[in-house]
């Protein structure tokens, strides 16, 4: 394997010889899989779409992915000039691998409880009104909580958050679909899972696929 | 909401009424979903494939999620003796809650790497075998990558780590279902998904299901 390859497959996570290999054989079956369905994409595009089907084994994820069509450079602009990423839940900081910007997650701030059982809301959409308060300027992911993304969409809506772009993906059969629907109707630059599914992983593939993008 | 009703909707954990309420709506619309699937399961084995469900939002995990018959009463058993959780990643292990036993990772371990580059391995199997030589003994958990889970049934096939059961999920088109496949053949405790499907979610709902099971 030569050395562009060995960065090529690096938007895999790999980080030994074997984690190389076995990348780019995944990349090669995840791109024939859908490759039908990624076919008027942008490369860039196509790349957030192969990882996301890569990290779930899922190629229906090819068809409920969809961005706005300035999602990829506003994200990428975000990303090189190293302003925050915000997370819903701690599985999706953790999963986000060498950013040299801050990656924030609020949901186990004092504050975040606190508000919380003020207001009666879920702590995942106090941690965004933390987030906010702490003045947060940056691509908002939501990996989980439908209710966490409802708030961002609140908050902008009242010129109360600095957005870049939403990696909206939160799961359930309990308001992760209407909410996905409501971002699609802002002016926000989305990424998005329609229905009820998405989750951690499709949200980390999406952060990692942009954070190597900017890398290349 | 009674008391009974928060402490059975808090499996999906919620922390707030609102949480709860949209946790339980959740509940019996997946219960509902995939009812005809779970109905030759004990109590236990479904309320862990509910969650499993619950947290993708893909009732294809309810055909494809398998436990051997000791599964459970292993597990708990290991989760009520405070014995370790092993987990092939951070993600998997940020996403367990409430656990008064150790939850363990050893992928970023200065050994892991180290092993890593000397055998020609992935970090993942390298970091189980670091976790075999500090005397691991618990549930395994494998939320990610098949050379994890390939390397604890070699390890437990040569005698050297002591494992009360397996949760084996790793997802991926390259090795994960023949990983599963090796694990279903041998005398572990198991849980997995049959196929290239699996990840984190999986992995973190099994082991929080257990965590909340042993509460009950």
């Amino acid at each position: 394997m030569n050395k562009k390859d060995l960065k090529t497959t690096r938007f895999m996570g790999a980080s030994t010889k074997q984690g190389y290999e076995i990348a780019e054989k995944s990349r090669e079956i995840v791109r024939s899989l859908i490759a039908d369905k990624t076919k008027d994409l942008s490369n860039e595009e196509r790349l957030i779409v192969e990882r996301i089907v890569h990290s779930t084994a899922d190629p229906g994820y090819a068809d409920i992915t969809k961005m706005s069509k300035d999602f990829v450079k506003v994200s990428m602009n975000s990303i090189k000039n190293k302003k925050d990423v915000l997370t819903d839940i701690n599985m999706v900081k953790t999963g986000i691998n060498k950013y040299h910007g801050e990656v924030n997650c609020y949901i186990k701030d004092e504050r975040t409880v606190t508000l919380a059982k003020k207001y009666n809301i879920t702590r995942a959409a106090a941690a965004i009104r933390v987030a906010a308060e702490n003045d947060f300027n940056g691509i908002a992911v939501v990996g989980n909580a439908p209710t966490a993304l409802l708030e961002i969409l609140n908050l902008f809506n009242k010129g109360q958050i600095n957005i870049s772009s939403v990696i909206g993906v939160p799961v359930g059969f309990v308001g992760a679909s209407e909410s996905k629907k409501a971002l699609e109707k802002t002016e926000i630059p989305y990424l998005l899972t329609e229905g009820p599914k998405g989750g951690t992983p499709i949200a980390v593939a999406a952060v990692n696929s942009l954070i190597n993008l900017k890398k290349e």
